[in-house]
C-alpha cells in the first residue's frame, strides 16, 4: 500500500497517476511551476500538503526531469523518487553522479499517453492494461522493487524488466522513429492545397496522427536518446534507398521482399492489450442484419461446446446482410463449420489457411 | 439510377460497390476467377445473372486492370465499362490504344479501402463519407459524368475532379508514401522479440496499421506510378536525412523546425470528412471467459430486440475475465443496460457520452 504520494508535474501522467493512487485510497499532493495547471490538477486529485511522502513521482517534461530528481533526492532523503521519463541511460548515470541518495531512485515508463496534454485530458484508467517498463539499472533494493510492483498494479498495468540501454535502444525503434516517419509524411503534405488533402483516406490519418505532437518536446526527446535514434534512422533511410532502387530498376521481386518483411514485422505485433496473437481459424458466416441471428449462432456454439475466442462483425445501415467472422480454434473452427452448415447457415470456411 | 450492373471482381471493392448497389435497389450480378471468393460474394450481395449491364464495374487487382477493362468494352459494346484502381495514366494510354470501344470508359478512384482483404471483409458503407476522384480525360461524354456522378452518390461519397497526371502525383504523396513509411516501419521491428514488441503503445499500431496489405498487390501499384512516387520517395528521404544531420550535430532548433513542419501538415488535412462518424453508444460488459457466456449476452439482446452494430472483445491471457464492449444506437443501449443491469450483469454505460 502506498499511503502518501507527492507528484512533481500536473501534466496529461502526473494528473492521471493522481487519479488512480487518490481513488486507490493514497493522500496525494500534485505539485507544478505553472500555477494554473497546478491548480486544475489539486482540485481533481483533491490535494494535500504532505511533509514526508512514501513516493515522490516525478512527471515533467524531459528535458527539466534529472534536475527535479536530484533535487527531490535531496530535499526528501526519507521518499522513494520514481520518474517516468521516456529515456533512462544519461538520466541513470547523472542520478548517480548527482545524487547522494541514488539508493532511493527508482525509474519507470509506463508505454501509456494520449496525442492531448495538460490535466484536462487526464484519466484514472489511462494506464489501464498499459504496459510499464521497469529500469532495472536503477533498482538498488528489493523493497523498491515491491513499490513499483504495488504502483504499476494500482494503475492497473503490467510491468515488464529491461535495463537502461534495452530500453532506449527499444524505445527508439517502436516510439522515436515512429514519430519521426508521422511528422516526416505530415510535413511532406505541407505543400498541398487543402482541397487536395480532402482526398486522403483513412490510411493517411492513422498514419499522421501522432505528427501533432510538440515539437519542443520531441526535440527534447531526440536529444536525449540521439544515439539510438541515430543508428536506427541510418537503417531506414538505407531500406528506403534500397526500395528507391528496386522501383527505378523495376526489380518486382526486391519490391515484394519489401513489403513482405513488413507484413511479418506487423504480425509480430501483439493484439490489444498485450493480448497474444494466438493461431486462431477464422470462420465468416452471412446473417441477416435483424435482432435474434447472433443468438442463433451462439446457442448452436454452446450447444456442441465451441469456444469462441474472438470475433467480429461487418455491416451497416442500409444493407440486408451482416457477416460475422469468429476466431476459433482448428478443431472447433472445423465442428462448428459443419455443424452450423448442416442447419442451413450460409457458413464461409476458408479452403487453405 | 442504375438498374443493372455487373462487377468484374470478388475483393473487397467490388463486394462492397455490389452491397451499397444492391441496397439501393439495382441488379447486380458479381463474378470473380476466384470460385470461392465468387460464391461468398455471390451469397452477400444475392448476385443475379445479368445479360446487357448499363454499368460493368472492374475491381481486379491492378495488374489484371487494363487487360479486364479492354476485355469487358469489347464484348458489352452497350454498357459503360468503369475502372476503380489506383494508378491512371499508363491504363487511359493503353485504353485508348487498344479498345474501339473507348468512349464508353470512365474511370473513378475511391478513396477508401481496408488494410484486410476479401470479399468477407466487404461492407456497404465502405465508401460513405469518402472522397472518389473522376479522372477527368477518361471521359468522353456529358451522359458518361452523369452515370460516375450517380454511382458515387449511391456509394455515399462525393466526387472531385483531377486529370490521370495530377491524380497519379497526389496518389503518390498521399497513400503510396505512406504506405511504404508504414512496411518500412513494421519491417524494422522484424527483429524484436515478440515480449518486448508487447510493449507498444497504440502510437506503432496505427503506425504499422497498412502494414499488412498484400505484397504483391502493392510492388504492383509502385510499378504502375514509378516516377511519381521515386520522385517524392528522394524528397521524404532527403528530410530524414536533414533530421538525421540535426540530431548528430545537436541542432535542436533544426529538430523543432521539423516537427513543426509535420504540425502543419498534419493541421492541413481536414478533420472529418474521410472518415464517417457512426453514431454509436458503447456499451462495456465484463463477462467471465468460458464458453456459453456470450450466448447468454445475445440472447437477451434478442429478447428484448435489440440490434448489435458491432461489437469488440478484449481479454488477456491469465485474466480470468473478459471485456466484450458492445455497440448499439443510443436507445438501444440504455434499453439493453438496464435490462442487463437488472439481470445482474456487470454492465459499465458511459455516464456522460
Amino acid at each position: 500500500m502506498i499511503k502518501k504520494v507527492r507528484i512533481v508535474g500536473a501534466g496529461l501522467i502526473g494528473t492521471s497517476v493522481g487519479l488512480r493512487l487518490k481513488a486507490a485510497g493514497s493522500s496525494v499532493e500534485i505539485i507544478d511551476i505553472n500555477s494554473n495547471a497546478m491548480k486544475l490538477a489539486a482540485d481533481l486529485v483533491k490535494s494535500e500538503v504532505i511533509a514526508e511522502p512514501d513516493l515522490i513521482i516525478i512527471a515533467v517534461p524531459i528535458s527539466a526531469n534529472t534536475q527535479t530528481v536530484v533535487e527531490q533526492l535531496s530535499n526528501n532523503s526519507k521518499s522513494i523518487v520514481c520518474d517516468l521519463a521516456s529515456v533512462k541511460s544519461d538520466l541513470l548515470l547523472k542520478v548517480k553522479e548527482l545524487s547522494a541518495n541514488s539508493d532511493n531512485f527508482i525509474s519507470l515508463h509506463p508505454m501509456a499517453g494520449r496525442e492531448t496534454n495538460g490535466a484536462q485530458n487526464a484519466r484514472a484508467d489511462l494506464f489501464e492494461g498499459r504496459a510499464w517498463i521497469g529500469v532495472s539499472d536503477s533498482f538498488s533494493h528489493a523493497k523498491n522493487k515491491e513499490i513499483a510492483q504495488n504502483l504499476v498494479e494500482i494503475c492497473g498495468g503490467t510491468l515488464y524488466w529491461l535495463n537502461s540501454k534495452e530500453h532506449d535502444d527499444l524505445v527508439a525503434k517502436i516510439s522515436h522513429i515512429p514519430q519521426i516517419l508521422s511528422s516526416v509524411i505530415a510535413g511532406s503534405l505541407s505543400s498541398l492545397s487543402r482541397e487536395n488533402l480532402n482526398l486522403a483516406g483513412q490510411g493517411l490519418r492513422d498514419l499522421t496522427r501522432l505528427a501533432s505532437a510538440d515539437a519542443t518536446l520531441w526535440s527534447q526527446i531526440l536529444t536525449e536518446n540521439h544515439a539510438a535514434i541515430a543508428t536506427q534512422l541510418d537503417l531506414i533511410i538505407d531500406d528506403l534507398n534500397h526500395l528507391k532502387q528496386s522501383i527505378t530498376s523495376n526489380n518486382s521481386a526486391a519490391m515484394v521482399d519489401f513489403f513482405n518483411k513488413g507484413n511479418n514485422g506487423k504480425s509480430k505485433i501483439p493484439g490489444k492489450h498485450g493480448a497474444k496473437n494466438r493461431d486462431y481459424s477464422y470462420l465468416p458466416i452471412v446473417i441477416d442484419d435483424k435482432p435474434g441471428e447472433l443468438a442463433r449462432i451462439f446457442n448452436e456454439c454452446a450447444k456442441v461446446s465451441v469456444n469462441i475466442e474472438d470475433l467480429n462483425i461487418e455491416h451497416s445501415p442500409g444493407q440486408e446482410t451482416g457477416l460475422i467472422t469468429l476466431a476459433l480454434s482448428n478443431s472447433d473452427c472445423m465442428k462448428l463449420s459443419n455443424h452450423l452448415e448442416n442447419l442451413g447457415f450460409k457458413v464461409h470456411p476458408a479452403k487453405n489457411r
